[in-house]
């Protein structure tokens, strides 16, 4: 464990049932961390939907400085339909990716015993994707000619820097090399994208001279989710850009028990700005403030914080809790609150 | 049926498992419409690995020019490890579609009765992708700079027109209408490309007020890849961009019995030029030349020239003969041939 003991969280509870999550998963976070004398201060920020429709504001400026005081960010979900697609992605969620360089986005997906899967025979799930968060399609480097009009025409640009493909690459090697199976997985589309894709390609083989027990392997993104449906098991470590990472890892996460259980972090491994830990899952609105909402993704994530924290032991009693709570899931429908009690309890038992 | 009679048909048979299931994709084709007095003229083209080894060309303008004055196109596999990536496929797969202007990639998928998907349970699956085929980050707008230096960077740029979304949009809901369930789901990422998702987004609602017939619905890609897992049975007719449809489509292979049964036609709806039909799958090396090749997908990919080239009925026998094949399978290893065999006998039987 770290021999720090007082921390900062900053807390964006979001929309939908994205506070609902969020009060469980700092329930259980405080009471893991306790048991070793840790504690996190938080300071909650009100970004969303509801500030957007509020103010006008996504993040302003001076509040995203705020943040980035903090030594961690925990986030439960943002968005709703009745704001216009794009505002609250790119003005809040991909500004706080971005700003805090946040080039990693880690995203386990392992199929925890007893849970359903929709798959007949997924075997034994167990990977990690690193998905590049800086980089890729996502940078909003895109433009619109003649909107409206029948001359219209629309762009997006991807940018791949060797700069910011490498530092991805080696963490996801790295990752590699702390796992038993040594295996990693480039994800991509270079028969097409080939600029881009030659990139990814060229530096994955460089940086595997550095990593010769490391196992290497190249999918193309359409074979890749084949593969996910017919043979999750093969997979360990997949590195792949910002796009394919985002459509990978829903799959991913339906495949071995659904968004319900899915985690993320985003991640700063050079710790000059906070990281970001976050369910995969959306704000959900049509269950919001029901108490209906699975909170195991957003207490996963705590886990994942923990981690990225030196905080090892408590992440790893989160995690244990977790697995134990859902091992025994029986089909009685529980509250939020009641998930987040259950896992509370076996976390500190 | 068309009144035409007599066709000529260009045949790629390309690389790897290409020639042996076109031969028999060929078989089954002059076997069902020599039943209604209609022919086709074949005139091979020698393109693929092979060619591009013994004379670096991929794809010569002037052959283009010879292919183009064809009625169809039948292609079986191009491509092979021994090929840097990206040269046959943008030289020449992606250089035949967009010259061809082959707007709507179309690939249906459907689970034939009694084939094994790998969900546990996936309902009454039976869906058809319309893929933009000409824009998209498919257009080959990428660069590089620096090629192999620590400041290299490289880009690809998704090109979309408000010309060339409208014409695939208005295609797939004339395709919808033409369906008993009479929905459409535009597939996007809108809220993070908002330039590109914006134009799709309100293309599709514009054209709605056109159908009001048809239901519409929208989901973001990798939303998308949930549901093909959880509930594939939701979809009927789904529209989207040229890189989203080759993901999805990959997957929805793969959850309706596999890649060796998935058709496609690079279809050009105005005529102007040769429509192009293949299986989705690719030229599988480390089977070729061994009767090793399901060509189910070849065969059907077939049957989707015939319906294009209005040749209803030969289509409609060969889905028939095809789905007749499929339910009868029981696990017995038949060759490439005897596959094709089979299906003949069934047709004109
Ligand atoms: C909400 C959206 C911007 C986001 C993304 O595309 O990254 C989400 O899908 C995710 O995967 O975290
Ligand atoms: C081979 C490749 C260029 C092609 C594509 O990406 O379109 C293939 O994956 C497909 O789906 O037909």
């Amino acid at each position: 464990m770290s021999d720090k003991k007082n921390f900062t969280l900053a807390v964006v509870p979001g929309d939908g049932i994205g506070p609902e999550v969020t009060t469980e998963a700092l329930k259980v976070l405080d009471a893991v961390v306790a048991q070793y004398g840790v504690t996190f201060e938080r300071t909650e920020y009100d970004l969303g939907a509801r500030r957007w429709h509020a103010t006008g504001e996504t993040l302003p400026d001076a509040e995203l400085e705020e943040i980035r005081k903090h030594d961690a960010i925990l986030l439960g979900a943002v968005g709703d339909p009745s704001v216009p697609s794009g505002v609250l992605e790119r003005g809040l969620l991909l500004k706080l990716r971005f700003t805090l360089d946040h080039y990693v986005n880690l995203r386990p997906s392992k199929i925890y015993p007893s849970v359903g899967s929709p798959l007949a025979n997924p075997g034994e799930v167990d990977f990690v994707v690193v998905r590049e968060g800086t980089e890729g399609p996502y940078v909003g480097n895109g433009g619109a000619l003649r909107v409206g009009t029948p001359a219209e025409i629309a762009t997006e640009v991807s940018v791949n820097t060797a700069y910011g493909v490498e530092r991805v690459v080696r963490d996801a090697f790295a990752r590699a090399m702390a796992r038993p199976r040594k295996k990693l997985t480039l994800v991509h589309k270079n028969n097409v994208l080939v600029h881009a894709g030659h990139l990814w390609k060229r530096t994955v083989d460089k940086v595997a001279a550095d990593f010769p027990e490391i196992a290497v392997d190249y999918l193309h993104v359409d074979a890749a989710t084949i593969f996910l449906v017919t043979d999750p098991a093969r997979f360990d470590v997949i590195v792949t850009d910002n796009l394919f990472g985002d459509i990978i890892t829903d799959l991913a996460a339906a495949i071995s028990g659904g968004i319900g259980l899915a985690a993320s972090g985003n991640i700063n491994p050079d710790h000059s700005a906070p990281s970001m830990f976050e369910p995969v899952h959306g704000s959900a609105p049509d269950i919001a403030g029901q108490q209906k909402a699975d909170p195991t993704a957003a207490i996963l994530s705590a886990s994942l914080l923990c981690d990225h924290l030196g905080l090892t032991e408590a992440a790893a009693a989160i995690e244990v809790a977790v697995t134990a709570d859902i091992a025994e899931r029986t089909g009685t429908v529980r509250s939020t609150a009641e998930i987040g009690d259950a896992i509370t309890k076996r976390a500190i038992g």
